[in-house]
């Protein structure tokens, strides 16, 4: 299993296909390289274009003699500078990352000035109209528990169930970045940069933090906010429960 | 007179040269387009390849009648995303900003970590040692008071005196980032670089952190640690007395 760090400002998302260079053809290329095998990660979140992460996981099988704790550091000599595997251990084989049970944390993080920053462009959402965390916060509180978040989901995504539970929506202000931060079990599509975009619509007072309610219960996209860009959003990191992931011991 | 914020991954520093786009000649051109007149800035920090700013200063004359206050929005739109000006105002006629008292503030930022980390290599130098944050701190404290500081300025520079006056010389480490903040009432070419290479021999154990005073007494470039790489460098700001920049009401 790897723990991937990527700057997604220069790939159009994590999962392979024909228009552009993604995460997850750069990690096989590497991966190949360095094994001699064809290698196939199998990925636990689908970032989307622009979206960074700190810490996705992926998973692949290999015949490699290379300790499961020193693929990290082999990898990296293969991969550009704005991917880096940052951690690496041997799972069990039965381990899939997308259908174990986990927490992911992300982060949406807004420059909220007067004046745009040069060095946090690439990394936050500049937003000049002043927000009011107090509000924010209390909008963001409507969010945690197990909900139907169809309001929250963009259009296109195939999924069983627009169910997913949030353990946590915190919301930060640390000079001029505020950073929304939502633990959950899962997320849908956009749904994370639409809690966003619809947050900063409460921040700025064009609605009440009450009406987070309100667009829950209608299960409808046209009720939320718009869908924030993608440079403010880092998948920050998926725990997976001790018992999902068993590190085997490769000594 | 602007503060001007830049990423200066893509500059080849401030002053203009033939090898390559610098930050004063994109503002000249930026401030030439918006006025109608050949406008030619005059920098407070010549900043060197690769070194970022969040609050450099620059001074130009113009007949413009768009109120100082206002300049830095009207010339935000003829800028690359990489250089923004964050405030304007209107100055003294007589006033330089290489020559009036000042204190420049800068950071040199350090990514400390087994691995590297894509979402801080641009604006950090990444450094897999661990580092004893005690004992560059007592290294640093030898830098504060007024020192002969030749021993931390490259070759090449041209300068009166190497005598400069160090009000402040902190370590502060937050996660995985050392920041050294540095004020002085001026630096030599490289100097802080070279402070901060210096540092990290300390922090690493290489050498103890009362090699510091030796060093500065000693005079003599090749006593210092190696220049740590501009990425990892940003000058924060420069704060002139209130007598020297006599802001101009411009109502």
């Amino acid at each position: 299993m790897l723990r991937v760090a990527y700057d997604g400002t220069n790939y159009v998302g994590w999962q392979i296909q024909p228009n552009g260079r993604t995460v997850e053809e750069t990690l096989n290329r590497a991966l190949s390289e360095l094994t001699g095998e064809a290698i196939q990660v199998i990925g636990a979140s689908r970032t989307d274009s622009g979206v960074h992460a700190l810490g996705n996981v992926a998973v692949f099988d290999t015949e490699s003699r290379i300790p499961g704790d020193k693929f990290s550091y082999a990898v990296n000599a293969h991969l550009p500078s704005d991917i880096v595997v940052r951690e690496s251990f041997e799972v069990a084989p039965d381990f899939h990352p997308r259908h174990a049970a986990c927490i992911k944390t992300y982060e949406y993080r807004i420059y909220n000035s007067s004046h745009e920053n040069p060095l946090m462009n690439r990394y936050t959402y500049f937003y000049h109209a002043e927000q009011d965390i107090e509000a924010m916060r209390r909008a963001a509180a409507f969010l945690v528990g197990e909900h139907d978040f169809a309001s929250f989901c963009s259009q296109g995504a195939q999924v069983k169930t627009t169910v997913r539970t949030i353990y946590a929506a915190e919301v930060e202000k640390e000079g001029e970045v505020i950073t929304i931060r939502l633990k959950g079990n899962g997320f849908l599509y956009n749904m994370v940069r639409i809690i966003a975009g619809t947050l900063l619509q409460v921040g700025s007072g064009a609605v009440p933090p009450e009406i987070m309610a309100d667009i829950i219960g209608a299960c409808d996209r046209t009720k939320a906010g718009p869908t924030a860009p993608p440079e403010g959003l880092t998948l920050v990191g998926i725990e997976y429960g001790s018992g999902e992931v068993n590190q085997v011991d490769t000594v």
